[in-house]
């Protein structure tokens, strides 16, 4: 059977490598540290940074496909690897649509994709600062400033709120960091995600469209499908990501971020192409999970079925609390399987750090059981293993 | 969070580790090479054999929990890592039942639970010859023989027809191997499994009651549920394993496999204890695989919810064919993915070889899908994954 390199020892890389054991393969994880949260569970452990071309190299050596858990690994040396003989999935040539937004933005733009208005705010300071302000104008100052790369979970992204806000973020940003780029705030409904998967013989799939909910910048909850989100709307979004995917030669899992506007339209605001939070869902809500899709379309595989297994499915994340509880996780995770018999809890092994994704619970709904009751079991679970307290403030001692 | 340690590295620990990934643990494993299917795939290794005491020891260190893919422990070893403090579950005086036929038939009598007659034929050849004639003019010799220990899979089992097949087995049977008994053959309509999980703290549940489908004396098709199972007779079933468990003492999961007799009646067969062939299913069609309920159970987690995913799901075994294909396991799997996207494939990684379990297809129906159908994608499937041949004899090509 083939391996699979996995460039990144995170959760992603974590969950992918449980796929990996049905399929009869070892997942082979670039990793920084033995106790990366991949590293943790595999045997096949390359520990090595993915800024360095050789251990790029190492780890790649006799794999059938290299792929990633993050945007992180520098194109050049994608390239170089490309260059090797490496099959690179996704290449380098799609990748670097989702590393760099202005590029993403512009793409997006000549293929007639709906995206917010945008500036470039790259290159000479004083020019840049002249677009900035022209556009914030334009704008009204409904604005959000981002840098192209690097940013994830809140990082990166500015929610200026008027003119003096968004210029003071722009004259103390560091020269030397990425560049910017200044983006029309769309008034919206709420968030969307398409997630979709294509292999390189070039089969798509799509699993339903989802609702994101964001808190902080960072995804806190997916509804999975989005409630009462148009059927019309819905396959928009689904053959929006699976033409983009097309188009920009993705091999793999790929989610496009939507934002479904005030006025019922949809607006691509991020893409991913790796599993990402808004598919976690599937591993208890969908016939064939991102991690196994993944796998599957890097491998050339024919793809899984991504029909739902249930009504609805919420997947909550565990995020690291403002301070660590004193009840420790084993014992939380003790608390609310006596509670909640059905949640599926996946911990990541990640020390509790303030806002880090430490884990996620899903909860699968069941015919007749409203949206409302399926989210609020899953964030209660989601809170109670981050925060040990119940949202309900339930107290088995009283 | 805790490390549980398991002794064996066989399949089951291999997906024993899957379901350890997402309750955020590592699970170590004692393995005999680094090739065994759960060596492959896990971080956490001690190499070593299970009949070493020192080889234990040193898999048990500061681990909460040891637990067995297998029931070939020495029970002497077990108790003397019970002396020093190793929390061993199921605990010795529960295993010993599970490995030992004798005094599992036994101890069911003695506890009223139905059980087919039986005849010990250990100790002195020439009266354990005697006893043997007995037993089977009695029961006009409609007799099997089995050996007390170390059978598994069919082996150690004779199914015997008439007196002189009976006394020859007898006969050329080393002095020197376990013991062996005679039991009534039963007139049966089929067999059943109850498998249930029981915790320290007492706590007690059980999946659905499955319907095995044995083929040279291993099992080859699990059908969950049992269809048409009588309501009263599944709960009897159920009523019945729980029951045993909490008798025994056992901690972790436990197969009750049963015969469902012509006249309606149940009679056990035999005791597992540890996750299970027939409970493979759990894995894509239970909301708690049998997996991560074993871990559940023996770190006294609260148990899982066992209520099936769906109306039925069948698991068919991939067995090692008697001729190995032409073709390889990743191009076969490759077919099956793109006949069959919704069939659930989990591969051991172990060497093909004939009638070796080296995999199972879980295929879960849908509302109004019959048994007949979802039992003929399940096995089609199966054995396509070993022969390269499809039962339908669909040809692509054609």
């Amino acid at each position: 059977m083939p391996t699979v390199t996995m460039i990144g020892g995170g959760q992603l890389a974590r969950m992918t490598h449980q796929a990996a054991i049905a399929l009869g393969q070892g997942l082979r994880v670039l990793a920084a540290s033995e106790s990366d949260p991949a590293a943790q569970v595999s045997a096949d452990i390359v520990l090595g940074s993915h800024d360095d071309l050789d251990d790029l190299r190492r780890a790649a050596a006799g794999s059938a496909a290299l792929t990633f858990d993050h945007e992180g690994v520098p194109l050049h040396h994608l390239q170089a690897l490309e260059a090797e003989g490496v099959a690179v999935l996704p290449p380098s040539r799609a990748l670097r649509f989702a590393q760099d937004k202005f590029a993403m933005r512009t793409r997006l733009g000549e293929l007639g994709l709906p995206v917010p208005d945008f500036a470039d705010l790259a290159g000479d300071r004083g020019a840049a600062r002249e677009r900035l302000v022209a556009f914030g104008e334009a704008n009204d100052w409904h604005i959000v400033i981002k840098a192209v790369r690097g940013g994830y979970d809140g990082r990166g992204v500015w929610l200026v709120d008027g003119a003096d806000e968004a210029l003071t973020v722009f004259d103390a940003y560091p020269v030397d960091a990425p560049a910017l780029l200044a983006e029309q705030k769309v008034p919206m409904r709420r968030e969307l995600s398409a997630m979709v998967a294509r292999s390189p013989f070039g089969q798509g799939a799509a699993w339903p469209v989802v609702e994101t909910v964001q808190r902080n910048g960072q995804c806190a909850v997916v509804l999975a499908p989005a409630p009462g989100l148009d059927a019309e709307v819905a396959e928009r979004a689904q053959q929006m990501a699976l033409r983009l995917a097309d188009e920009l030669g993705v091999v793999g899992v790929m989610a496009m971020e939507l934002f479904e506007t005030v006025d019922g339209e949809l607006v691509v605001n991020e893409l991913a192409m790796r599993p990402h939070n808004s598919g976690h869902w599937t591993m208890n809500g969908a016939v064939t999970s991102q991690f196994e899709q993944h796998l599957r379309a890097v491998l050339d595989y024919p793809l899984g079925s991504t029909a739902p297994t249930a009504p609805l499915t919420v997947m909550a994340n565990i995020l690291g609390a403002p301070d660590a509880p004193e009840m420790s996780m084993d014992e939380r995770l003790h608390h609310l399987m006596a509670r909640m018999p059905d949640a599926k809890v996946h911990l990541y092994g990640k020390g509790e750090r303030r806002d880090r994704k430490i884990g996620h619970v899903n909860v699968v709904g069941r015919e007749g059981d409203s949206v409302e009751t399926v989210r609020e079991r899953a964030e209660r679970a989601a809170q109670w293993m981050s925060q040990a307290n119940w949202t309900d403030g339930w107290d088995e001692h009283s």
